[in-house]
C-alpha cells in the first residue's frame, strides 16, 4: 500500500506529522511506500530525530503550504506547489491509494473535489466522522466538508454513511436518523424538512428526526446532518469531554480522601478516557471522492498521525467507493422515475 | 407580581408543572399571583394531590393544547383556546408580569411573537440559554426559537446576549464569539461571514468567530449562532454530559475496589453533577419579545419547573428590555447612515 502524507498541515507542521508516520511504519507493515510531501529540509531534519531510514520514505519536495487564513478553492487553484495539492496530485496519478492530511480541512476537500472528482451520483464528498458511545460507534456525517449544503447533499451523505456503517463498521441495517430540532416529521428547517421527505421515500432504514441529545442516548448508527452543523457537534463533543475530564481531576484532587478514592477507581477513569480519545480514531474518511481521502484532526499529536495512517491503510483495504456508487445507481434507477436523480 | 404558567404543556404535563408550581410558591414570597392556565379538572386534581391551598393560585381554564406533532404558527393561530396561547394573553392584557412554558417551543415562540410583538429594533425573538463551564457561565443566544435566521437577527442577538450578559449575569464588558467553522476571519458559511462583517463594525466586544472546541475552554460570554445551531449545541451538551456519567457510572461499579473508590470521591461527582445539572438552571428566557417570557425544557421535572419560576421571577426583577431597546437604537443612530438599520 502506497499512502501520500501532507507533511505541512497540522496546527505543529512537521514535527508531529514524522513522528507519526514513522509510528505508523513500525506498526504497519502493509504501508510498502510513504510518501512525505513538504518542505524536503524540515521533513529530513525530523527524520534524523526520530532516527529512522526507512526505506519506504520518499520525499515528495513542495514548496507551499495552505494557510489556516487561506480561503479553501482559492488556496487550490492559486498555490499549485502547496504541500496538500502535491499529495492528492500522488493520488491522481495512481502514485498512492489514498492521502492523509491534518491541514486546512476546506483545503484538502476543495483538492480532493476539484484533482480526483467526486463519485458517479455524489455532487459533494462529506466526511465521515465515527463517534464513540458507552457500548458502540456510529458515523457522523457530514462533518465538516460541505458547510452550504443542498438537501440533496444530505440524502447523498445518507447513503454514503451507511454504506460505511456497513462495510466498514459491520452493521447489517444501519439505521440513519436526521439532525433536526425536535423529533416529529414536522420539526427542523426548510433545509431538513425537504431531506426528511427524500429520506422517507428511500430504502435507507431512515427512523426519523433526532436531536442533539439523542446522540448517544439508545444513538442511531448514522447521524446526517450539514457540514456547519456537524462541525459544531464534533467540536462540541470533544470540548465538553475533555472539558468534563478536566474539571474532574479538579474536583479529585480537591481533598487527600478524594485524591484516595480516584487512586482505587482510577481503572474506572482510563477506560472512559480511552474510548472517547480522539487521538485513538485519527482521522476520518472524506467520502464521495473518487479516491482515498483521510482528515485527521488538526492538532493532531504523533499518536493521532498514527492513527490517520492506520484509517487510510484499513480505507485501502475496504474499498467502499465501489459500495456507494452502487447504491446510488440503484436508488436513482428504482427512485428515478419519481424523484429527481441524484447527478 | 404575577406569572403565568402553562400548566398544560411538556412531556409529562400537569403533574410535574403543577407541583413545580406548589414548590415555588412555597419558595418564593414575591409571587403574590400564580395562574395555572390548562384543564381546569386535572389542574384541581393535581393541586389536591399536593395539598396545595394556596389563594395565590388562580385557575384559568383552556380547552385545548398544543401538541408536539402541531405546527407552531398554525397552532397559535387555529388553536385559539390553548394553554399557551391564554397564558401569553394574560400577559398581553396586563394581568401577568411574565408567562413560563415548558411546551412547545416553536408554538411559545410563535404565541409571543404574535401577541405580545417584538421590541423595537428587533425582528425576531432569540432564547438566551444560560450554560455553566468550570469556572463560570456564558449565553448561547439563540438556543432554538428561530431555525430560518438572517444575519441581521444574529447581529440583534449579539446585542441581546450582551445586555443579559451586562445586566443579568454582571460582566462588565462581555466577550462575544460567533460560532463557525475556524477562527480566521474568512472561515465559515454565507450566513457567517455576512454576521462577521457585521459584528466586527459593531461596538460589541466581538473576539471573532469561534469554535464547538472553544465553548468550554477559555469560553467567550456571549456565544452567538442561530436557533437550529444553537439547539443541536444546548442538546448535545446535556446529553454528553448525562451519557458520561452514566458511563461513569457504570465503570465505578465494575470492581469492589472501584466502588471503594467512587465512595470516597463521592463529593467530586456530586459537585460537578449539580453544577451541570439543567434542572437547576430550570429555564431560558426568550429575549427580543416585548413582554417576558421563559422557556422550560420539554422534560421537566418538579424541579426544572420551580427554577424556571425563579428565573420568571428574576427576569421581572431585572428588566433587560429597556436596556435591549436602548442598546439597539445606539446601534441604529450611530451605525444606521453606514448600515441598513436594524428595523
Amino acid at each position: 500500500m502506497k499512502i501520500a502524507l501532507d507533511a505541512m498541515g497540522g496546527d505543529f507542521g512537521p514535527p508531529n506529522l514524522v513522528a507519526g508516520a514513522v509510528m505508523a511504519l513500525r506498526e504497519y507493515p502493509r504501508i510498502t511506500k510513504l510518501y512525505l510531501v513538504g518542505d524536503s529540509a524540515k521533513i529530513v531534519a525530523e527524520l534524523q530525530k526520530n532516527r529512522c531510514q526507512d526505506t519506504r520514505i520518499e520525499i515528495v519536495p513542495s514548496t507551499q503550504v495552505v494557510e489556516m487564513s487561506d480561503r479553501a478553492v482559492e488556496a487550490v487553484r492559486r498555490k499549485k506547489d502547496s504541500s496538500i495539492s502535491r499529495a492528492v496530485d500522488l493520488v491522481k496519478h495512481g502514485q498512492a491509494d489514498a492521502v492523509v492530511s491534518a491541514g486546512h480541512t476546506g483545503a484538502a476537500v476543495a483538492a480532493c473535489t476539484i484533482k480526483l472528482r467526486t463519485l458517479p451520483g455524489i455532487n459533494r464528498p462529506g466526511i465521515a466522522a465515527v463517534l464513540p458511545t458507552e457500548t458502540n460507534v456510529f458515523v457522523l456525517i457530514d462533518a465538516g466538508a460541505n458547510i452550504d449544503a443542498h438537501p440533496e447533499h444530505l440524502l447523498q451523505y445518507a447513503f454514503m454513511g451507511t454504506v460505511y456503517s456497513r462495510h466498514v463498521l459491520g452493521y447489517k441495517n444501519p439505521t440513519v436518523g436526521l439532525i433536526s430540532l425536535g423529533e416529529e416529521d414536522v420539526k427542523g428547517n426548510e433545509m431538513t424538512k425537504e431531506v426528511f421527505k427524500m429520506l422517507k421515500k428511500s430504502s435507507l432504514n431512515f427512523i426519523g428526526n433526532i436531536e442533539g441529545r439523542h446522540l448517544f442516548e439508545n444513538p442511531v448508527e448514522v447521524v446526517v446532518c450539514d457540514g456547519f452543523v456537524g462541525n459544531v457537534i464534533l467540536k462540541t463533543c470533544e470540548s465538553i469531554a475533555v472539558a468534563i475530564f478536566t474539571w474532574l481531576k479538579h474536583e479529585l484532587t480537591r481533598t487527600p480522601m478524594r485524591k484516595a478514592g480516584a487512586f482505587l477507581a482510577r481503572h474506572a477513569f482510563n477506560a472512559i478516557k480511552e474510548k472517547t480519545n480522539y487521538e485513538e480514531y485519527g482521522g476520518s474518511p472524506l467520502l464521495g471522492v473518487n479516491g482515498i481521502c483521510i482528515i485527521a484532526h488538526g492538532s493532531s499529536t504523533p499518536l493521532a498521525v498514527k492513527n490517520a495512517l492506520r484509517v487510510a491503510v484499513e480505507s485501502i483495504e475496504q474499498q467502499v467507493n465501489p459500495h456507494i456508487v452502487e447504491e446510488i445507481r440503484r436508488y436513482n434507477e428504482t427512485t428515478a422515475p419519481l424523484e429527481p436523480a441524484l447527478r
